[in-house]
């Protein structure tokens, strides 16, 4: 079974808008095991949305359509549908009455506009999911079939995962449920990891199921994707376990989460498993650290605060920072044991360095210095970072929160600052 | 002159990497005043990138094609290419050259693979610019024009700005010199934007030149962008800069900057013009304020630092916040004041408030309250902001600094924090 998708707007022919939705729709694809060999984007314009659909047809056995399905006069996509189908366009009193009262819930009258949201092709299926007022829709056009769903991401995406997708999958005769879990890593080059993975990859290409595929996603580490397939939800979620549990032994602690999981929202559960209390003192990352932890709901169990001590003298006046240079490894030290007693926490975090465009005290852009304390332990660790200003302080908080992770990973029994 | 872009990689089309390449060229043709009825993604794989071509150039006179020029096996462009023109490959020596000498000023030696890079289709001619490894290519067929460009942005956006869109206004008998300038607002919705701008807009609607358009930017507000058509780069500077004081006659001070200006770099230059010093007490932003300003080169002649007083007790005990709701104007204005004094700068700058998913002290999230000390003076704001979590916090961030950059268009005197 091939699927082409198509999105639908002038905005993306005028790069005003970046077509993230097709890339999430493909994903989806490929990981429900249907082929996407095209992705076409066209404007509001009738003529070329018809032609597109029919190439799309023609070389495919189904399309989804992303976009046009809303109420303006730039909404296109259900006459040109129409168009292709060969019907007339018919007023649905159901979803006439459905988008009423998407209206009436929000206590807004519906303007007349909307109504045109109704019309539907003779012959096609609305889509059962409607959490806007663009109703999707299921066209079938000979032996192929046209999905359109509105443009709007959280919209489409509910149509995809509810509608869309399980009915590919009948279509295809795809009777197997597929699943994949994202094992989620830092520590390792992606040419580490393929190496100490390639047995394991081998051995599995044996059978192509479960299959293993990387996912280098910048300062967000490198995935390893893990897909199986099999009769039932039940024998799906077995093979993932039992493929993460292969994986996991080869990889050590280098596997910091799995799939939603973001480093800052594992330190911040280890640390609440702790008791522990958590408090940042930062120099080269300006508050990044801070932000970073501050976006997970929730981290205010165990995040009192921060330092940002840019200028020098307040490394020394606030955190207790001797004179000399600031980019090494005393700084760092002095700063995570200071911020950890003056802001009274548990644990202490500290980063300095060069973030560029220019060198700083002799030392190369790129040269941090983060450090840990836990109760009186200190730890420094000296990182050379590649990349830009951003990259650099980006680099410098996952591998600050990093180290506090592996630290907690060890410890059972904790010192804890004074009450 | 219409002209398509195809996006070559087989990585797009499993929705691993959003096409952001196509967007960006999208932009520059539209900018240049050339039309793009469609764009076109297709996967590493030679029959349908050469049917993929064919069908570009039946319905375009120009073709521009990104990705697939790289040195392995996965990369077949040139060969597509010269399939499509009927052509043999013939290695370059001029290519093999330039090829090589990249490699050793990097004092690596030439892995053989790249040679393949050296191969050019009969009757091409490589694009001058060549910022890496990868030779771009403009392939003519018939009267139409193929225009290769490698998929890594920061080459492809050289290549495209240098040569393509010159060749392509030459080919279109565009003599016209079109730039346009982006003025960056923040404090107005769209709709009052448009409605302040209608009578502007239908009075050069007369000309069509020059044009004004809106693009929303989220957190970083819209942009109002100015294009101009002239005979020469300085009559278009002319008229740029006589539309611009139109706008900002109408717009006002909600203009913060202009094309790549962001609001903490214009927050940061007004404060090295005034010579005054800066530091921040965060609450609901937990370091995203600081992490923004220190994201701009040359922060530290105006940013001393920051505390994040995530903590309630940290508040009071550190900056004399007294006792009471937290998510208050008077806590907001103690935060302020108390940043400035322990930091000891001149501004001081605070956020407290709801970022989400659940309320706090029975305020609503999106409830926020931000404050802004100068010498003794001190005033607060409270802001309803909507959206989810990260937004909320990023909208706070934006809406604080540009109530300093307010201010300080205000003021000429400033009282210092004493020394």
């Amino acid at each position: 079974m091939r699927c082409e998708i198509i999105a639908v707007g002038t905005e993306l022919l005028l790069g005003q808008t970046i077509d993230s939705n097709s890339a999430w729709i493909a994903e989806q694809l490929a990981l429900a095991g249907l082929d996407a060999h095209f992705q076409t984007r066209v404007g509001d314009n009738m003529e070329r949305m018809v032609s597109s659909i029919r190439l799309a047809l023609e070389r495919n056995e189904a399309v989804i359509m992303c976009g046009g399905l809303g109420p303006t006069q730039d909404d296109i996509t259900r006459f040109a549908l129409a168009e292709v189908m060969g019907s007339a366009l018919r007023r649905d009193p159901a979803l006439v009455a459905r988008i009423g009262e998407r209206f009436r819930s929000r206590g807004r009258e519906m303007p007349g506009n909307n109504l045109l949201q109704a019309d539907v092709p003779d012959g096609a299926t609305p889509i059962a999911e409607m959490p806007g007022t663009a109703p999707g829709l299921i066209c079938p056009v000979g032996d192929g079939v046209v999905y359109a769903v509105p443009g709007v991401p959280s919209e489409m995406k509910q149509m995809i995962s509810g509608t869309v997708l399980r009915d590919l999958k009948l279509r295809a005769g795809v009777a197997a449920v597929i699943k994949s879990r994202t094992l989620r890593t830092w520590g390792y080059a992606e040419s580490k990891l393929a190496e100490l993975l390639t047995a394991r990859i081998e051995a599995l290409d044996a059978t192509g199921n479960p299959t293993l595929a990387f996912l280098a996603s910048g300062i967000e580490g490198i995935k390893v994707r893990i897909t199986a397939k099999a009769a039932s939800e039940t024998e799906v979620g077995k093979l993932l376990s039992e493929e993460e549990r292969r994986v996991r032994a080869i990889l050590g602690d280098t596997v910091f989460g799995v799939d939603e999981q973001t480093m800052e929202s594992v330190v911040i559960n280890l640390l609440r498993q702790a008791s522990l209390s958590l408090a940042t003192a930062e120099s080269l990352t300006g508050g990044l650290l801070g932000a970073r932890i501050t976006d997970i709901p929730g981290a205010s169990d165990v995040f009192r605060g921060g330092l940002v001590a840019y200028a020098n003298e307040l490394k020394q006046q606030m955190l207790g920072v001797p004179p000399g240079p600031v980019v090494s490894e005393t700084t760092a030290i002095h700063m995570a044991a200071g911020v950890r007693r003056l802001l009274n926490a548990d644990v202490g975090l500290a980063t300095t360095g060069v973030a560029g465009p220019s060198e700083q005290e002799g030392q190369a852009v790129g040269t941090v210095y983060v450090a840990l304390a836990i109760g009186e332990q200190v730890e420094a660790r000296r990182l050379q970072l590649g990349g830009n200003r951003k990259q650099i302080r980006q680099f410098a908080v996952i591998g600050i929160l990093n180290m506090l992770r592996r630290r907690l990973l060890t410890i059972d029994d904790q010192p804890r600052a004074a009450p």
